[in-house]
């Protein structure tokens, strides 16, 4: 999977210096990268000054606006505007992806009323159920299941176990990491009595007589629905709606071993990191980024454009634009006080004793 | 899968109004549901007055006791004291639920001295192993794995790609979502010297020398014994014991991504909620509940009837029938109380600092 | 898979006394031993004084140093000096393990360019990918996925389900449990224009006007190197790197549901307990322990032999040797200070108030 210099500046948008003709077969660290040879290069990634001092001499190299390439010895680079941006370009140039073979593995077991889109790769002991519908160009690695009526776009790439249930529906280009569960029932349950927890949602606390509870299942009879574009990690979770379906909209990526309750709606272009948990029936606005280990109570409403730091934990709803941290969450400059002050705490209550002993010598003479 | 509104006010053991005779295709919010046509209808989730607005003139409804569906225009409705537990019994008559086809599929890999119970339906590239027992009517989707000797009850649904392995008994009605893991190797090791973790248990946080440890496992010789009604959420875990089995107690409800350590025993009737963390070794009484994101210390104990709210970290021992709250976890009302001071306390801080200078000033005078 | 109770002695480095011709057939608690009975025994886990009340006259067991094995009517004994150590023998003495047939299964999928060593055992629906490289002695359960170009040292064992993606290398004795996933794609994304989050990074919470942003996907070129000796739990998690490999050294044990991100460099003969998540980049050097729960933030170094205790999150760099807990983790003395004063914190707020008026008083009178 090897592309010239002269592509990889075209695909990324910017300018090219030196030998385009370069055959780059890689990308690696300053110091790993090493010269061209022999016409192929592996391009070292020195977008910014610090980095620039292990490249080899004769390397090929991708630098930043405002480095020089030939102070640098460079046989041939790219230089770029927003590193960070050209990363992306750059991986998905060199990007070879998992070696799915083209057509349908003969071990697949596909149900006749399901309808798979030209150009579609499907692996061995893939699993596809009745009247399910497969965009063209899709890709579905090893040990997928997909359950009755769901619905893939285009271009999808469902890694190895990923596990589709029934009435899933998916726009163009979804993701799916290996062992993401789309679909699994929500954790519905209801006690034919009032139970503990619904009495001391009232009272703050408070418990009356503890009794029995056996706790009856409330079927999800919603599915779950993606927009296009969207991405869901290794592992991750996305429970089905009770009535309606879950949904998550177009351009919001999901990390690994994230837990999506039932009726959850999520807007678009949201980030959401590593272990973030949702409760049911949570809604939550367009690009929101909630960071790793974040968690959400439910029925709670989260607006447009909040970021949530590490390991927040937002347990009432947040106004749009708000950037918070910690747990219970709160303003994130609210947060960074607080915990100035906790580090002091232990000394500021030693100072209280002393200063009440002061006050009480100060009244006593008094 | 449809039944009359008769049948469902039957089901339900509520009262029917109007036309018995509709038949109910699915179920929706009121603004979805519609007007009865045809004979057929969507049957609207109107179960408190202010969802009643939405209800569309000839509509079919749930709705309270209380509610009146004539004032409401509907053509039929059926009317409930519990509207919560009316949603179990409504949603469980409309789940079609994952369409597994009866019978064993020809591509599963059963060993020939597993018992398989009478109508059990058993889906592609299932994989039995020897002296595995599964009861009657068992339902096992595509992908799953049963290990040696394990033993599941009546009615088991297990999900698309569960792994349950050798040694795990299950009772009645056992439901695993897609991607549960049933008796993995408990993560449990040792080091041939004292290691900087037990050093640390004694002194609580002072170290010695720090030396080299390399970790010897301990094997896990216990399975793993589930109850009767215990449903286990998709990719949640649940270790194998070391020498005595873990277990759940009957009707325990277990969330997606929750990990249940080597020898933890849990009662009957539990809800432990997504992303739940159980250390090895602890003991949970029956009826508790740890909200989301909770996490409990290993070899430690919590009584009956105790409440976490949600990322509750409980390091210590809970008595029967406390709610709790916060990291680590004290009496809910507690932490309201420490969380309102902690709010303030960035300007009690400030107020402090005043009344230190003014104190100060008296004690100059004085 | 018995053994003799002499046998067992001679595996544990340990003093047989009594019969050492015993056969052991398993493990138990001592009240759950019972006598030893025609030749054979299950060996009492009594390996403190407090344990051999339970014990049944006749019974084997295995005691510590100092235990008088004739004193408590024992049939046969095994003493040993650190009772712990002793465990992880005797278990692996008498685990039988998942029973995985050796050879090849007729089902399993084996790109004709793979080489598998000699003596391995390769289950049901296993896919294994171009040019992959499996050492002697593997055990590979059924599900398994292994992609292109991956590299499994001698002795591996992996579950069922496990999936293993292309470009992962791993040396000796590699387990991995089921359900793990070792090289999904790196949570890496960057969007056109700079993003609110990484606005607020430099202004700590302050934000510009908020903008529109979209995600673009920066791939994941680099692989996963896991050294010797390593274990992933259940449905736990390892992402690929971007341009080099995430990297996890040898000895170090990874539990259920942790989350590795992408290109984090970790250490050797480290614990990571369930539902850790370390996020991209960071690096934990030798012998570091997070206990359950712990979260790691990006971008950030911790030093050679650090322990975190239970549900800490860390924020910043820790020096080597550190033992941290709380949010944000600080010394483990620390936030036991922290603690004690934050639960009394509504009283000294209540106090101070009190204060404020004494001296208010005080200023008054002056």
């Amino acid at each position: 999977m090897a592309i010239t210099l002269a592509e990889l500046a075209h695909a990324l948008d910017a300018q090219l210096w030196g030998d385009g003709a370069l055959r780059i077969t890689g990308a690696a660290e300053p110091a790993q990268a090493g010269a061209a040879a022999g016409g192929s290069a592996v391009i070292a990634m020195a977008m910014a000054p610090q980095y620039a001092a292990a490249l080899a001499p004769g390397a090929a190299a991708l630098i930043a606006d405002g480095m020089d390439p030939e102070a640098l010895g460079l046989s041939g680079a790219v230089i770029v505007a927003r590193p960070r941006l050209a990363m992306a370009g750059l991986t998905r140039a060199l990007d070879p992806g998992p070696e799915l073979a083209p057509g349908i593995h003969p071990t697949a077991v596909i149900d006749p009323s399901a309808e798979i889109g030209e150009g579609a790769a499907i692996g061995p002991f893939v699993v596809i159920g009745p009247r399910v519908r497969i965009g063209a160009r899709a890709r579905i690695a090893a040990h997928v299941t997909i359950g009755a009526d769901s619905v893939l776009g285009e271009d999808a790439l469902i890694h190895a176990g990923a596990r589709i249930a029934h009435g899933v529906t998916a726009g163009a280009r979804l993701i799916l990491q290996p062992g993401a569960v789309i679909g699994g029932d929500g954790f519905s349950f209801v006690t034919p009595e009032v139970s503990g927890i619904e009495e001391i949602r009232h009272t703050l606390g408070h418990r009356g007589d503890v009794r029995e509870q056996h706790w009856v299942r409330i079927h999800s009879l919603g599915g779950v629905r993606l927009g296009d574009d969207v991405e869901v990690g290794a592992n991750a979770t996305i429970d089905r709606g009770t009535i309606r379906a879950t949904s998550v909209g177009s351009g919001t990526k999901i990390d690994n071993l994230v837990q999506i309750g039932h009726n959850v709606q999520i807007g678009r272009d949201c980030l959401l990191c590593g272990l973030v948990g949702v409760a049911g029936s949570v809604r939550i606005g367009d690009r929101v980024v909630l960071a790793g280990q974040c968690g959400v109570s439910d029925n709670i409403f989260i607006g447009d454009d909040v970021i949530a730091g590490g390991a927040s934990k937002i347990f009432t709803n947040v106004p749009a634009g708000r950037v918070i941290l910690g747990s219970p969450a709160v303003k994130m400059e609210t947060q960074v006080e607080i915990n100035k002050a906790i580090r002091r705490l232990p000394r500021l209550a030693a100072q209280f004793a002393e200063l009440q002993k002061t006050v009480a010598r100060l009244v006593q003479k008094d």
